[in-house]
């Protein structure tokens, strides 16, 4: 919690420039600094930085600096690193260390890797004067700041909670069991990081108790820390949109191999996919010799249905991720999609009949059938962007029926179907409607 | 704050069905709902849906229910509404309605429009015993949780801010003004809203004071409210990169009209750019007559580079967003996705080339000349992967540089202006490889 921050101006140039900067350049940066800058910019590091700029340090500065984090900020970072992992965990104050090594066990995205063990903590049977000492006990031995306090027997049963407001607003002898809440939200120690995020946006609260199996209170997780959660998904869904695999690092962070790695794999598919058009397109040789300028409209036909298509699958995932629709939606969304489809599939056959229509009267470039052409460009795009929209409203919901990311309906993969099926359309209108005039 | 909930089963059910429901159906199941479960549903709407049910309340009931919201609640509830925003603001406490008035003075995505006036105030020349007992007397009067305590003078400017902890773990008879911290982070009234999350997520704090030109304390905004706009603003980009305006409202709530409206827009722009590729191709309609085969590979070669190009974009706009990648690291990212480009675009290549091989080898598709053939679409693969991760990363920089917003470096945007240039680099490989034999 770097509460105030009186930067120098090196602090802050620094802070500026710690993107740019090498890991070395990093080390020998922040050793300049004031104490004071330096903690500050210490405890502003996400978890892989100060990992980083640990390992990098000697003994000393590692037993100075790792002992400035919270233990779960501690177990974050010592995650984070991989050779000087034990020195560092060894480095820790010994009273904090059990502490971090049981924070570690949990995995970084659920409940348990997310809290913290510091929370201020009553027992039911407590006055309230009992239990504002006691807090205050709490406060000045540890640093976490006091959102909610909880109730807890002797095993660490979490029996209720009780906030400050209502402590200091009770009666002094009046006892907590009278004035805690025992209906409270709270998180398994194992559940899922995106699940919590959703818990805290519906609950609109500041701190959730983490329990184990049997209810035992195992510390919290406060909203500040979901802040980060909600940014981290959004990250993997909009990077799955785009058509890569969740890069996990920030950009200029990762390593061109490991980057190389996740776009290609996605880009395979998607052209593997993509060849399909190729092959359907041969079917159509003899069609595209005959009337060479079916094949000049087809870029654009089928690139408007992809068009459609990603508007469709970008706002039905986003609208799952936010919880908005849910599969029992499905024929609402299919309906809604039915009606823009058809009506921007109308707007734009208007548009592509007008083009053809117009090229003609300026400079003649498709002579005498022009009117039957631009008929077959302005229906194939109703028809194709009619069922761009649909298939890009339509794969989202296939993939979450198969327990699949939904954001995995990426634009390039919606764009890559309906470049193959849009081409088969076009061709089937084609072969309707110029039938003994151009074909 | 509806920290517990003893839902009844009828609740649950209503909150569930709570989007599928219309107007009028909320309205009646609401009434049906036992008063607890009512205020716990109420609290947890947001403001669009809290408005709508207002709306259509009795007067009687719009007293009752508009009372229950904390003031900045009610401002932004009000909001939302059109016709009974008069008379619900008469239904508010005539102690809060000028405070509900003041905070519908703000913008709904700047600081003001965020911030709570209800914070925990003391004195610099307090001692630590009386602001304890003060902030007492503050915590039975007010609804809001206390996260920090904030000193102000007598003209209401902020002078610094004292934590809980540090004011219960400091002696009784020290001063406010010794133990206050005077160097913090404060957010103007009108910090826009993207700007406060990330000063929220530089600094980890659960609440930054608001204040107006002259340094005087307005309110607070808590990080519980920063979540909501964090997801509104990835929700924002999400629709903006996938093609559309951002809808501002749920998918299925927005109407049909202005889902069109919000998509036909961009659809239509994207149609526009890409029947240059009619245009381009008009050019070479001799190459496509004399070698039909070109024409088969022409979706494949330019949707690879539009999907190339789409994950560039999506990796540069949401690390733009994220503040990881700024303008003056241009230069790093085109290296960066040059060598990218450039390994993926030999990865495609070689696929493409081997296709072409294969197909041959396997149902002689491709005549005589099929080396010259695979030649040319591995060739014009490697070119238009490399040009379309250029482009993506490129396009992001330029619309910023521009003050516009990266995020409209759409997909489809990109896709589209790949697939005009993707043409030509195609055609001028072609003209260049297959001269002398098939052109």
């Amino acid at each position: 919690m770097s509460e105030a921050s009186s930067s120098s101006t090196l602090a802050l140039r620094v802070r500026d420039e710690w993107n740019q900067l090498s890991k070395e350049e990093r080390l020998s940066e922040f050793r300049v600094l004031a104490h004071e800058d330096a903690l500050d910019l210490f405890l502003g590091l996400d978890a892989h930085d100060a990992a980083e700029l640990l390992e990098q340090m000697t003994a000393n500065e590692q037993r100075l600096w790792i002992r400035m984090l919270a233990p779960d900020d501690a177990a974050d970072v010592l995650q984070c690193t991989t050779d000087a992992r034990q020195a560092l965990l060894e480095s820790t104050e010994p009273a904090t260390r059990n502490e971090v090594i049981a924070l570690m066990a949990y995995k970084e995205d659920e409940a348990g890797g997310l809290m913290s063990p510091r929370y201020a903590r009553v027992r039911p049977e407590m006055t309230v004067a009992e239990a504002i000492s006691y807090i205050r006990l709490q406060a000045i031995e540890q640093a976490e700041i006091i959102y909610y306090i909880y109730v807890l027997d002797t095993d660490q049963h979490l029996l209720g909670a009780v906030s400050l407001r209502d402590l200091f607003a009770a009666h002094s002898t009046k006892h907590v069991r009278e004035i805690m809440q025992t209906e409270l939200s709270k998180a398994h120690e194992n559940m899922d990081q995106e699940a919590l995020a959703d818990l805290f946006a519906e609950e609109d609260l500041i701190a959730i108790p983490v329990v184990d199996a049997n209810d035992r209170m195992m510390g919290i997780v406060t909203v500040d820390d979901i802040v980060d959660v909600v940014e981290e998904e959004a990250t993997e869904d909009i990077q799955k949109m785009g058509g890569t695999e969740a890069l996990d690092t920030p950009y200029l962070r990762s390593s061109l191999r490991s980057m190389i790695k996740k776009r290609a794999g996605w880009l395979t598919i998607l052209f593997l996919g993509e060849m399909m058009t190729a092959t359907a397109m041969g079917y159509y040789q003899n069609e595209i010799a005959r009337a060479v300028v079916l094949a000049l409209f087809l870029p654009l036909i089928i690139s408007s249905g992809g068009n459609a298509g990603s508007q469709a699958s970008t706002l039905v995932i986003r609208a799952m991720a936010l919880g908005e629709v849910r599969l029992s939606d499905f024929w609402r969304v299919i309906r809604r999609e039915l009606a823009s489809g058809l009506f921007l599939g109308l707007i734009l056959g208007s548009i592509g009949f007008c083009r053809v229509f117009i090229w003609e009267m300026l400079f003649h470039s498709y002579g005498a059938h022009y009117l039957v052409l631009a008929l077959t460009v302005g229906i194939s795009l109703v028809f194709v962007v009619l069922w761009g929209s649909l298939s890009g409203a339509f794969l989202p919901f296939i993939l979450k029926g198969l327990r699949f990311d939904p954001a995995s309906a990426s634009t390039p993969f919606v764009a890559t179907l309906v470049d193959v099926t849009g081409l088969v359309i076009y061709f089937t209108v084609a072969s309707i409607i110029l039938r003994g005039t151009l074909l």
